[in-house]
């Protein structure tokens, strides 16, 4: 049987700011990536976040990001092989200890904005993360864009791995995502983006922007919690992953 | 036999800034209280202190402050019992991916500066620092001032506890230390300083300001790591101690 | 004729994060004190704001807060004076730099919650930022609470002090502002709220909880600019104050 | 007559942390650049640089630098010409606060480590920082590398500019620094130093690694504070400039 976990990036409000729709989007997500307080989030968001996905049932991973939460962990930083070492350590093990005082297990580690974007492309730092993942815990599992260096350092240090796809973003010709400046980056359509990712799960293909069918490997989607649409769009997507017979589970269960 | 831990903070370096003389008082030390980034540290400083004390064999603990870097973690902040203890939770599980990914343990947990001495005569943010170090690991030893909030706090929730004494303040009459605004706060005589600690090791006993001897526990003495004369003092002590047949090991060791 | 200037914290957005709806309430009011990134708001808000500010012809204040971002400046910190003059007059050239590039002036100067708090019973705080605004520029104005330490300070070095008042909050016999902790803290019925204000700027006089009138300075009003009600509430004043032939002014505006 | 201005980059302290030695070579230099709080510095040590360098009359500075404290601005960040506008204004700001509370003046602009970098070489990075310094100030001077793009944006504005030289350096055929990464960036040697200065301010020329002379412009040369010979090198290259008939004098002073 066919199986695909969600996952979406959560506990990133900050002090007395909030964003996005933590315990709404929760009901329809297997996996939650926790930021830990380097791009978003604070101590207060991780211990609150950590005890919706318990209550929920939904698998928790840490998700850290860069230094930068004026940035929002979103602008590229020259930091080196072991500076992302470092951060990754740091980050995975204080939401570890939020997890473990409220009696939950870490699932598994998908880095931030700048810093999954870099690692994706660069094996030096992709390798540092993986390295630093397997470190904490050697049963993590690691989540990196479906084709990209963290895939293949995670599979190479030995750690499970989860390809993640993108429901919202169209392909290029060689598996790569389309860059967000060009105008046909974005599916705009429900239907059309829940459509890509069923085939990106039963067939393994995704259609590229040059009109040619790419192999892809989908094992877990990632979604938004925030904006307009957000949970009209989980809804749908998890009824039509299941109406077409895929299982909607996290990557850690068996 | 009597026995004493001598603790040290560290790992405060941060950035290009650097503090402390981690790698020479690590010969001189049973325990490391290794900053966690929120007074001072910073990943980096984190994943080599825990380096050097492993390699040294010296009891690795966290050592959480406020989210004062400028202040560094020293000056008092109206916190709430929930915010300390969120801060707690998030530093030692920050600590603890650094030992873990070295294959160490976390021994301790000492708060620092500021929000140590406020817990040292709040009830209310003691438990909540107890509680926290209690949720990560019930196995972790609390560090406290000897005869504080904090110290009865742990026990309270059934954590073992270190009490503290320092080698280089004085005492009041209610075994309180003199406050350090006044005149007669330090021993500045460092055989005087070492003195004082075999006594209240030895005889449980602390020669108050007041001229009246102060009942007192002792379990582990703090000493500094910068300053000119860190080293010296922390050599005379330790072979002061062991002279006086008081065994020097890390609380944790039975 | 009466004159009343009505005053609202703003440019308190951070990065990703948005707070209050500044454009909307700059309607409303006579002077926006912007954040100036330590509590709040950042490079980008504070351009952004004082371009709004300017625009539509609002009078511009520093709002400088503790460096207290994930607290928001919300809690108090015991800094030294020293320290409150150092934090003000940068906060205040910060925003020097953003009013200068867009060729206004700065109006005036209020310290934001635990900072203006702290400073409102404590003489020595309240004297190092009043020099720190003295020493910027002998022109600005310094917003407190009125009765308070600031305004005190601010008349004894020569600043031009506004003292303030609140429309949502009860005050107390000795004319201070009832504690939030208490259950009769706030006035949540509007008509009471503006019929406060405007006996205060009429009769110079207060209702207190105690059921006696206390005298009372009143030369600027704030209002919020988040909340439910908030541009509700802020045309509300507005409109009742001129009603009751209350000049709505910025209070250096002659 | 030949003139060159000496600058430091200073007030690079941060908190506990303590960094260089202002104090000591405020002595040999003309011009100071002041940390403003986002590389490095606070608000304490910018107003104790302001004071120092008022009192021993050398010309004042803004250094700004990228919001990376942990990395003292000297990794690179992928920042918009907007974000670069933004924390140029707020940093020039908070240093004109000090420099206006002291009765002095700001002189001119350096930017700091990797803003500085990536500015040299990106013409729209160089303009919106140009545009920065001009809005806040058209009379100050903006600092840059010989021959970069901040030398081109500054002039291109309208700015007076400073063309940095730099002594320790050395230079290859097409103008630019030798990178640090190659073996023979650095010049060891104090006379050589001090001797390529020395040529580049009489015959604006600097012989490049490729063994072929090289035009450039040298209005200003950079020395460091901080390092074991730093002062040693201060005073000889100062004392050698007047030697050969050079005018040691801040690049603002007619």
């Amino acid at each position: 049987m066919f199986r695909l976990d969600i996952n979406c990036d959560m506990g990133e409000s900050f002090g007395v700011y909030k964003l996005g729709t933590d315990a709404e989007i929760l009901d329809f997500v297997t996996s939650a990536n926790v930021a830990c307080g380097f791009h978003g989030g604070d101590p207060a968001s991780m211990r609150k976040t950590v005890a919706l996905a318990l209550e929920k049932g939904v698998a928790i991973g840490a998700h850290p990001g860069l230094p930068d939460l004026v940035g929002f962990g979103r602008r590229n930083m020259a930091i080196s092989p072991e500076e992302a070492y470092d951060m990754v350590v740091y980050q995975i093990g204080a939401l570890y200890g939020f997890v473990k005082a409220q009696g939950g297990t870490v699932q598994h580690v998908k880095a931030h904005g700048a810093l999954y974007n870099m690692a994706s492309v660069n094996y030096a730092l992709a390798a540092a993360i993986a390295k630093a993942v397997y470190d904490v815990n050697p049963e993590l599992i690691l989540y990196g864009l479906s084709g990209s260096e963290l895939i293949k350092a995670g599979q190479q240090i030995g750690l499970r791995t989860a390809s993640e796809v993108f429901a919202d973003r169209t392909y290029q010709q060689d598996g790569t995502l389309t860059p967000r400046r060009q105008a046909d980056a974005l599916i705009l359509d429900t239907k059309q983006s829940v459509a890509q990712v069923v085939r990106m799960v039963q067939e393994g293909k995704v259609l590229s922007q040059q009109g040619v069918d790419v192999s892809i490997q989908a094992d877990t989607v990632c979604i938004h919690g925030d904006g307009a649409h957000a949970l009209a769009f989980a809804n749908e997507i998890r009824s039509e992953l299941t109406r077409n017979g895929i299982e909607v589970v996290a990557i850690g269960k068996k």
